[in-house]
């Protein structure tokens, strides 16, 4: 990341005694930008939000984080934003004082998107890493990530561009850094991720452009043989937008119907990497 | 924390690229610093060597710790030294690159521990938050610890010094920050920490005692109602040693023999605070 502030204030280096170091005590968002704009920027401040409240983390101003990517990523086109909020500095300990201050983390990074993806449709392979599993923050974009970290690793020296993470019953959960779409019979469904996974905001995007479309879509329990009998499956991510997998496993797939109907209304709504 | 040093160098920040922070990639010990040395130095090098190769960081040099130690609590008598071992810098995005540098993080805290027990027992209450579960991060002391810092914060404002977390199949997993023993007909029982918590040093260290002294210790699956019918409870942790349970939820406990016997084998091989 090339530009960093920490609460309005330049900087590349943050205390040893913060809390998102310490525990990962903290979410985080990485945000497209693009023709000098954070895409779906109210979604992840929405998103960020949320994850602050339920962790009991006070949500940084949102004009203060907008002022503050301006700073960034100012006269940069495209790129990525990301913001991290730590619940703060404080002694040592789960504890925290009740007048601790977070930490609000603003970087831009000019570099193209992690893993940019070649034309083409993505290959997934199943990773033998386990999803961490945890009601109470589910969905959550949060600092503790060292189960996609230890799952992505799994990719190396394999021909694929994601790896699909389950839950400890064996229900999908997603991608190591996206979230995952099953076509069957020109309906959707998508993991239900009520104990593990991120509920990522491109996913949200793609469930409100199906239900426009008139596709329905459900959030449900997904078993790798209602991945492998499917007629379609994608990919959707903040950066990359819309995949169409065509290898999943060993099963060969090809992006069909659906998935062109979805990529083509995200394109309608500035997902430029959904372009043919 | 009053002094950091970072691979070898006093400074009081990490670089905000830092996947200690991103992701929470990395582990860490807390270290007893008792009569001018660590205690169980060598037991928590073990754990930490254990966490990096099964997170698959290079570990440490053990004589470069020792040293930074030295320097981090110079002319200290009591203590606590805390290790942070982080994946190192890195770019955006979890997979890392080859010649990636671990960031080894020493710091030296002279103030007395967390939550430093009142004489007495502990009493402990049952927390709502359940604790992480992934099989392949169970046992490690890693620095996604969300879940402990959450389930902490239900014991503001309620007369505990613990709280208890149960998995997601509604096992015991230990306290927020101890490990817990249930003794029953005068054998020991402890979470089997195969799913979720954090083998603690002291969890180790106090095993072995006991079967030095022939009280029989097993790893199992611990109900709510094995709880409820113990004989004896007590809590295990590096800093505070073998605390006894006197309240649990809403049952009343004794310190009795088995808790006396193990007290007595912790002070003769250091741990001072088990001294009655």
């Amino acid at each position: 990341v090339q530009t960093w502030l920490v609460n309005g204030r330049l900087q590349n280096a943050i205390s040893l005694d913060d809390r998102g170091l310490a525990y990962g005590d903290g979410l985080f968002e990485t945000i497209a930008w693009r023709r000098g704009q954070p895409r779906f920027f109210d979604r992840h401040l929405a998103r960020l939000r949320e994850g602050c409240r339920r962790l009991d983390i006070p949500a940084p101003p949102d004009a203060a984080i907008a002022d503050e990517i301006g700073i960034a990523a100012a006269g940069s086109e495209r790129g990525t934003v990301k913001i991290i909020v730590t619940r703060g500095c404080g002694r040592r300990g789960y504890a925290w004082e009740a007048d601790i201050v977070p930490s609000r983390i603003v970087g831009f990074d000019p570099a193209p998107a992690e893993g940019r993806p070649a034309a083409g449709g993505a290959s997934v392979v199943y990773c033998d890493t386990p999803a961490s599993c945890n009601p109470r923050l589910a969905g959550l974009k949060t600092l503790n990530r060292l189960d996609n970290v230890i799952a992505r690793a799994e990719l190396r020296g394999r021909r694929a561009e994601e790896g699909l993470m389950f839950d400890d019953e064996n229900r999908l959960v997603g991608g190591t850094m996206s979230n995952l779409f099953v076509v069957r019979n020109r309906e959707l469904a998508t993991p239900l991720l009520d104990r593990a996974g991120v509920r990522g905001v491109m996913r949200d995007v793609v469930m409100e452009r199906a239900r426009e479309a008139g596709i329905a879509c459900r959030e449900i329990g997904i078993a790798r043989s209602f991945l492998e009998s499917a007629d379609e499956i994608f990919l959707t991510n903040a950066l990359t937008g819309l995949r169409p997998v065509t290898l999943c496993g060993s099963s060969r797939l090809e992006a069909g119907p659906v998935t062109a109907t979805l990529r083509a209304a995200l394109l309608e709504c500035g997902v430029e990497e959904c372009a043919a």
